[in-house]
C-alpha cells in the first residue's frame, strides 16, 4: 500500500512538473462552511462570500478546467461536551473527517484541490486528506499564527489554534486522544513544514517551534530578509533534495488587518498584498501545488460591506493567483498580431 | 533639418547637464482637459483639479521659474464614429496635434514641460511634440497598463490603452490609418522606451512586449528588484551608452489604488506613495528630464472628496518631486546660520 | 563628580548588558501633558490617551516590573512674551527643568525610563535629565523632522522644533540667552546622534545636518537601503567603539500619516508599521536603551474616533516593542510541554 502511494505521487509529481512547462491541471473547489474551531460566528459564510467575489469566473479565465464540488454538508452531534479543555473536539473531529475523504478523493482524481473554509482547524482534514494521497507532502503555513498549541498549552481551547499539533509526529506523545479524532493520526514532520508571515505565537507555541527547529519566517524575517528570499528558502528548504507536492494552508489575517479586516483574530503589522500575491506566484512557479486551503473569511467581522467585500476579493486573488494567473504574463497565449495591410507579413516571434 | 534638430539636442543635453550643477530650468504647464480617449466621464477635470491641490504654489517653492500655459481648448469634430472598432479617432486624433504642437513650442523655447491630463491617450501628442525637439529622447512609462494595444488586439477600442502602438516604429505595419491622425508616423524605437509599474497586461500587448524585447519592471519586478535596483537599470538602459533627454509618462493608476482612488481604472497591488517618489526624485536626479505627463486623475472616481483631494494631492507631489522637491535637501540654499553673539564667527562649511 | 558620573555609567552599562542575556529591567512611566512647544491645542492629552490604550497592561506582560510614576504638573508663568520670535520660552523651559530632574531620578534609580509626552520640546528635558546620569549616551531621533532649528532659523518660532539644537555642543554660539533655560547648557555632540525618518526638513536645518556632518536616514535613504541596513548603520554609528546607553525619542510622525493621523505636524511618505516596530526591536536587542520619549500624540487632531485610537496604539505599541515584545519571541519562557500520558518523558531542549 506505501509503494502503490509513493509510486503514485511519484507520477504527480512528473505530471506537475511537465505541467508547468505545459498547460495548467484540473482544478476541484470544495467549499467548508464550518466555525466550531473556534467561538466567532460568522466563518461558516466563507465559502459563500468567496464564490460571491467571482472565483468561478477568475479561474474560469485561467485557461484550466475548473470543477466546483459544492459545500460539504456537515452535521453537528447534538452534545458536544468540551474534553480537556478542548471546546467542540467531536465536532471539530467529525467535520475533519468528513473533509479529509473529500480532499483525498479530489486529489487522487488528479485535481488541485481548493478547500474554502471556514475556520483554520480544517486544515487538519484538508492535509490529512491530502498526505493519503501524497504522503511526502511539503506544507507551507501561511498566518499571523502558528496554529501550533496542544490541548494543553492553548490559551483559548479552540482548535483553529491547534491544527498543526495534530499534524505533526514528533508531538504525538502530547496530543491526547481526544473524542472525534480517533480515524486520524499524525503524518507530518516538522521538516516538512514552513510558516510564512508568524506574528502572534503563544509561549508553549514558541517553545515548539524551537524545539522541533521548524522553519519559520516571522514579519521580522520578512523585514529583515525581504519577501523574495523568504520565497528562495522556503523553496529551498521544502524542494532542495527533491521534487514533491506542495500544500499551501493560507489564513486570510497573514495579511495586513487593512487588507483583510473581515477576519476573527487579526493582527496588525502583516503581510502586504504584493507581498501576500509574490508568495503565491512562486509557489505556483514550482509547479507542485497538489492542494490549498483558504481560511478565516469571515463576512460578519468586517466593519463595513466594504472591508467585507475587500477581504473576500483578496481571498481570490490569493487563489487565483496560486492557480497561475500573473501579473504580466502569458495565462492566454498570442501566436501573432493581426497585420493592418493585407500584404504585410505577420510580426511574429 | 536633421541636422539643426540634432544639434538643437546636443545643446539641450548639455544645457541640461549643466543644470543638474547648478540651477533648476524653467517649468512650462500646460492643460490637457481631454477625455475622449476612454469612456469615464471626469478625467477632462484632472488638469483643475490637479491645479486646486496647489501645484503652482508647490512649484514656486523650487527656485526655477514656473510659466502656467493654461489650458488648450479642444474642438471636438460634431460626427466621429467609431473605426476599425477604435472609437472617436478623429477627436483623440485632433487634440493629440493640437498638444503636440504646444509641447513642441514649450520645449524649444527651453523650458521642462509639464502636461496635466487628461487620459492617458494625450501621450501621443505630448511625447510626438517633444520628439520634434528631441528625437532622441528616452520614455519612461509609469503606468499599471502598457498602453500598446493596437486597434486589432485592443478588448474595449480605447484610445488611451493604445497610445504605446502610435509611437513604436516597430509596430508601424500593425497600425491601420486611423482617420484624425494623418499630421504623424511612429518616431520612437522600442528599445528607447521602459515601463514600470506594469500589472494589468492584455494577451496582445504581452505578447508585443515579449517579441520586441521592450524593457519592462512589474509590480512582481519590483517585488524582486527593490525600486532601487529597477531605477539603476531603468536609467543604465536608457542611458547608459549617452546623456539624452527623457520623457517621463506617468499614469497616476501606477499607484496602488489606496493611494490614488480617483482613477478610471485602478488595479490593486500597486506602487507605494515612496516608489513613486523615488522613481521621479532619481529621474530629477539624472538632470536630464525634458518633459512629463500626468495623466487619469479623474475626480469623478473618487468615492468620496477625501479620495479626490488625495489623488490631486499625489498628483501634486509627484510633479514636484519630478522637479526636484526633494524628501531632505537644498531646494533652497543656506550658507550660513546666523551667531546668537556678535562678535562670534558664522558656522560655516 | 563627573567620574563618579562615570563609574555609573559603566556599572549600568554592564548592568544592562547582562540584562540582555538574562530579564528585562524595571521600567518607570513619566507623563509629560503639555503642548507649549507648539501651538496646536490637544497633544497635553497624549499621556492619558496611550494610558488608555493598554500600556500598562502591554507592559505587565513583558515580565519585568513597572512603576508609573503618573504625570507631572507643570506650572505656567502667567506671562511669558515671545522672545527672539520664539513662543513661550519661559514655560517650554520651566517644564523642562522639571522634567529633566524626574527622567534623572528615575534613570538614576536604575529605571528604563519611559516620557509621554506633550510635544517633542520635552526632548531637551528628558534627555539632558538622561544626560546627567549617563553623559556618554547615544541618542536616536525618530522622527519626520529634524527639530534642530535654531531660533533664527526656525520659520515658526515654535520650540518643538527647535529641541536639537538646545543639545548641541556644536550649535552653542548659535543660541541665544533665552529666559527659561539658564538651567542648562549643551550636552552632546553632533556625532552622539542619528537620525531617522527624515521627510521635512527646513533650510536652515539642512545646512546645520550638513555642516555638522549628522548622521542621519531620510525615507529617502530607507527606500535605498532598506530598513534593515538603516538600523545596522545606526547602530555601528552609535556602538562600533563603545557600548553605551541609548535614548530613544521617537516622535509618532515618523510614521505615515495613514497610520498616525491624530498628530499635529503629519507629513506623506513615513514608516510603515513594521519598519517602525523593526526599529525598536532592534533596539531593544541591543540591551542598552536607558530612556526613550513617545511624543506628539494629539487626539484632537485625528479625524475620527478610530484615527484617534489607532494613533494611541501605535505608540503603545512603539513603546512595548523597545522594551522587550517581540513578534516572535520568548516574551515569558516555557520550559517544557505537558505530556498527553503519564508514562511519557517531557519535551525537552
Amino acid at each position: 500500500m506505501a509503494l502503490r502511494r509513493s509510486l503514485f505521487c511519484l507520477l504527480k509529481t512528473q505530471l506537475k512538473h511537465n505541467c508547468q512547462q505545459s498547460r495548467a491541471q484540473s482544478v476541484a473547489v470544495i467549499g467548508a462552511p464550518f466555525s466550531k474551531g473556534q467561538k466567532r460566528r460568522g466563518v461558516e459564510h466563507g465559502p459563500k462570500f468567496i464564490r460571491d467575489a467571482g472565483l468561478l469566473e477568475r479561474l474560469s479565465n485561467l485557461d484550466c478546467p475548473v470543477h466546483d464540488l459544492g459545500d460539504l454538508t456537515f452535521h453537528h452531534p447534538e452534545k458536544d461536551d468540551t474534553c480537556m479543555q478542548v471546546h467542540f473536539p467531536r465536532t471539530v473531529g467529525r467535520a475533519n473527517k468528513l473533509l479529509a475523504g473529500a480532499v483525498s478523493s479530489a486529489v487522487g482524481a488528479g485535481h488541485t484541490c481548493v478547500m474554502l473554509g471556514g475556520d483554520h482547524s480544517l486544515a487538519i482534514g484538508s492535509v490529512e486528506g491530502h498526505s493519503r494521497q501524497c504522503p511526502d507532502l511539503g506544507l507551507i503555513w501561511v498566518d499571523a499564527h502558528t496554529d501550533v498549541n496542544t490541548p494543553a498549552t492553548s490559551p483559548s481551547g479552540n482548535l483553529h489554534g491547534q491544527s498543526v499539533a495534530f499534524m505533526l509526529k514528533e508531538l504525538q506523545d502530547k496530543m491526547p486522544d481526544l473524542p472525534g479524532f480517533s480515524w486520524m493520526k499524525p503524518f507530518l514532520s516538522s521538516r516538512d513544514l514552513v510558516y510564512i508571515g508568524l506574528r502572534d505565537v503563544d509561549p508553549g507555541e514558541y517553545y515548539i517551534l524551537k524545539t522541533l527547529g521548524i522553519q519559520y519566517f516571522s514579519m521580522r524575517d520578512i523585514d529583515r530578509l525581504g519577501i523574495q528570499r523568504v520565497m528562495e528558502e522556503t523553496l529551498d528548504h521544502l524542494l532542495a533534495r527533491s521534487q514533491r507536492p506542495l500544500h499551501l494552508s493560507f489564513d486570510i489575517d497573514a495579511f495586513d488587518p487593512s487588507l483583510a479586516p473581515a477576519t476573527g483574530t487579526p493582527v496588525n503589522g502583516g503581510l502586504t498584498y504584493r507581498e501576500g500575491i509574490y508568495i503565491t506566484e512562486e509557489i505556483h512557479n514550482t509547479g507542485l501545488l497538489s492542494a490549498m486551503d483558504l481560511v478565516e473569511v469571515n463576512p460578519l467581522q468586517g466593519a463595513s460591506r466594504a472591508a467585507m467585500e475587500a477581504t473576500a476579493a483578496l481571498a481570490v486573488d490569493v487563489i487565483a493567483s496560486s492557480l497561475g494567473q500573473s501579473r504580466v504574463g502569458s495565462h492566454v497565449r498570442v501566436d501573432e498580431i493581426p497585420s493592418s495591410k493585407e500584404d504585410t507579413e505577420q510580426l511574429r516571434l
